[in-house]
């Protein structure tokens, strides 16, 4: 075989490719990077800070329906000039993504624009040119999903990839798929004054496993936009919108937002090359503690192998497939607590295990939020966050929540969790007062009660039952 | 001596109070509360929760100011309606209050209102009697300090006791004294329009003891109100208002907030009776482990102490001062990491540590947060962090910070402190994308650059140095 004019080929300029360029780049600049397509992240241009900033705005001039109730006025009058808010969110958009873009800008040569064609486990066709590496690493990502017949009606129906190109909104929208993508949209179309149905063929809500907080999920955003779950739906041109119709009831729209899942970027990649069973989506078999396929030369990270589609895995599993494509043997690297987030009000967020997966001895201790202190003096009173902990020693597991500040509570359970501490240990911490941890300590001192302890230590401090206390 | 009327006497039915009668009445009935003045906590009544009741909608129509930025229109018309406001502060701090006074009313004559002097370490006189009891607990909390001089102005000087009962406020106010009071005070007031000007004697705001947080810090809310550090001032009658002096400066306002600290509710107790060396501001020695008073029988527990006067800490001791009065022999407890929170804009909050405590080989972090990618899309880009770790093995050891959302950020570093968990450990947690506990990650990463280390996990992934992906 040649000497390869590589040490490394990344296939993919997105979070994983650019994760992996970062890292190899420090041992060699043997390196080269094929990207096919537009430049810039997805989580950049079409996915994580869009989606923040149109969520941004949208709670902005939702939140002025609060303004009354703290003895303001004029609320009534503020609203979202929508094709503004656009404009707003594709300006900062294109600021995010040309950070994004300017990482491989320097790489002159080591940089191509084309679709890459595995030939081999070292070679990779791109532009009718043939390149060999030492080491290939593949990190092509994912897109929406979108059902041919849907597709077919053609820009009534919009994805992630479209949405923030509108120049306006129109008064009806349909969103399709109440995964994390579908609530934060749904939720900030409403918001932005858009009349919203969403739907989804499950009949769980962003992915929560835990049927309590999924029902104080629905209660909460049903003041927002109608749900309808565990129906599936078909779309049907009219007039200039869509209908949408499940079973024998339906729906005039606008225009869509499919919001039905990502699909992995593997097409035309050739990996049959490879020589390894594909499965039925085409996906090669592959080590998330490695990232290596097989026993290939090929590393595949990022949201191309559908392990974990986040930005911050996309980012590890880079800086796993870098190292260890640059290593004799791999290394098998422990992977973070698992933890997910949807940016609505109240937040939902999963960390650790899931409600789904508990072995039948887990404690879990819950704390409503509807009238805790300072959510209450913020007008954010709404959600459940509910704990799990191991039945043996209530060691941290697990939570799923829709709290107000979910975000922040859910990183502050991984980091109990990814050090596996202890109910008592975490109730050991200071919580200050009043703040909105005030509850998630509610729910920890549930678990501690159900757990038999002589010792007395700070941990052991119960409730007022005080509201202003607690 | 006569047999004992009671097990335990609490004087003060404040947080303090409330925390030893929860604790006490799990294991006697014989517990006497004596009660001065109002009831209802410090907290509820004129603390924490009418604070932060004002600071709600403080910021909800300061917030307003963003809607153009983000696309949103009338921000303009929206104005704060302050009768209104403080209505609403004062109905919501009624509720509060309610449930605190709810906690003594079903005592009957386990309750007496009325001055309590201590007679002995186990008697105490209220309304002309003599009460005697195994043990006596004191929590008679605080109260804002006012010098005599301002005083003479009358109504023209408000304190926290009497501020939240205003029906209106004037157009210009004086806020003296940056303690965590007078800050939270002077942006919530300059947030609902009023013209503030801010003075304290020191030359540092809020607390905080870092030089380069506090450089930030005084650099954000000088958009928000006119700031004189390290000046003594003078107050004089002036027309219907005040004329506030310093040096030959002077500034002529409506009404003066006096937010100078607070002072321990000593007076009328006879702790001279109790034989022990009282200091110059007549506090008996006591330990902070125990809440004993010398080798007495008689415990001091909450704001009157003077030792964490903020509200967890007065319910731990509570707790404490319970425990250790119906034992034998008094058991020291382990104190929670200190923990300070000032709610402003950018948050402030101190953990553990503070900068003026570190040794000299302390490892030092710093993020700024004018420019952290989600802080940019809420438009709540500004502060810096500075993080804190031993220098001989990077375990965590405090944070100064004025932050966007540094109440939570300041819990989650109170939790891996209170757990002495290294910046590895931390940095092992799983960071979502986007959120502002990335910005956190950077400091800590910081951190980690500073330690020599050959191994790698998931730990060493460096940032991209891309503002959409860090």
């Amino acid at each position: 075989m040649a000497a390869a004019d590589w040490d490394v080929i990344i296939i993919g300029a997105g979070t994983a490719g650019l994760a992996v360029l970062r890292e190899v780049s420090k041992q060699t600049d043997k390196v080269l990077v094929i990207n096919a397509g537009a430049y810039g992240t997805t989580c950049a241009r079409v996915g994580c800070m869009p989606s923040k900033v149109l969520i941004e705005s949208a709670r902005a001039v939702h939140d002025c329906n609060k303004l009354a109730g703290f003895g303001i006025a004029g609320g009534q009058q503020v609203k979202a000039d929508i094709p503004a808010v656009l404009r707003h969110v594709r300006e900062l958009r294109d600021h995010f993504v040309e950070g994004t873009v300017q990482a491989t800008e320097g790489l002159g040569d080591r940089s191509i624009a084309g679709q890459a064609r595995l030939v081999g486990p070292q070679a990779v066709e791109v532009n009718g040119q043939v390149h060999r590496a030492e080491r290939i690493i593949i990190a092509t990502g994912s897109r929406p999903v979108m059902p041919a017949a849907w597709a077919a009606l053609g820009d009534r129906v919009l994805t992630t990839d479209t949405v923030f190109e509108q120049a306006d909104l129109p008064a009806r929208m349909a969103v399709i798929g109440l995964g994390p993508i579908g609530l934060e949209m749904a939720q900030a179309l409403a918001y932005l004054g858009v009349a919203v149905h969403a739907f989804d063929k499950s009949s769980s809500l962003g992915g929560i496993s835990d049927p309590k907080v999924e029902k104080a999920l629905r209660d909460a955003l049903e003041k927002d936009f109608s749900i309808h779950t565990g129906v599936d739906v078909e779309l049907h041109a009219q007039d200039d919108g869509v209908r949408v119709a499940a079973g024998d009831q339906s729906w005039e729209v606008d225009r869509v937002l499919v919001a039905v899942g990502r699909k992995p970027n593997l097409d035309g990649l050739n990996l049959e090359c490879l020589d390894v069973a594909l499965d039925d989506h085409g996906m090669p078999p592959f080590s998330v503690a490695t990232m290596q396929i097989g026993d290939l030369p090929v590393f595949i990270a990022g949201d191309v192998n559908h392990h974990a589609p986040i930005l911050h895995e996309a980012a590890d599993e880079g800086y796993i497939a870098a190292h260890n494509a640059l290593a004799d043997q791999p290394t098998p690297f422990p992977r973070r607590t698992p933890m997910g987030i949807v940016f609505i009000e109240p937040g939902v967020a999963f960390v650790g295990q899931r409600f789904a997966e508990l072995e039948r001895d887990a404690l879990i201790g819950e704390a409503s939020f509807t009238n805790q202190g300072r959510a209450v003096a913020a007008q954010r009173n709404a959600g459940l966050m509910r704990i799990y902990a191991r039945g043996e020693d209530a060691v941290l597991i697990g939570a799923e929540m829709c709290v107000p500040a979910g975000e922040h509570m859910a990183h502050l359970l991984g980091l109990a969790i990814s050090e596996g501490l202890t109910v008592r240990q975490v109730l050991r911490m200071p919580f200050y007062h009043p703040v909105l941890e005030e509850g998630l300590r509610s729910a920890l001192r549930q678990i501690m009660k159900q757990i038999p302890c002589d010792d007395t230590d700070l941990a052991r401090c119960g409730e007022f039952r005080i509201q202003a206390l607690d």
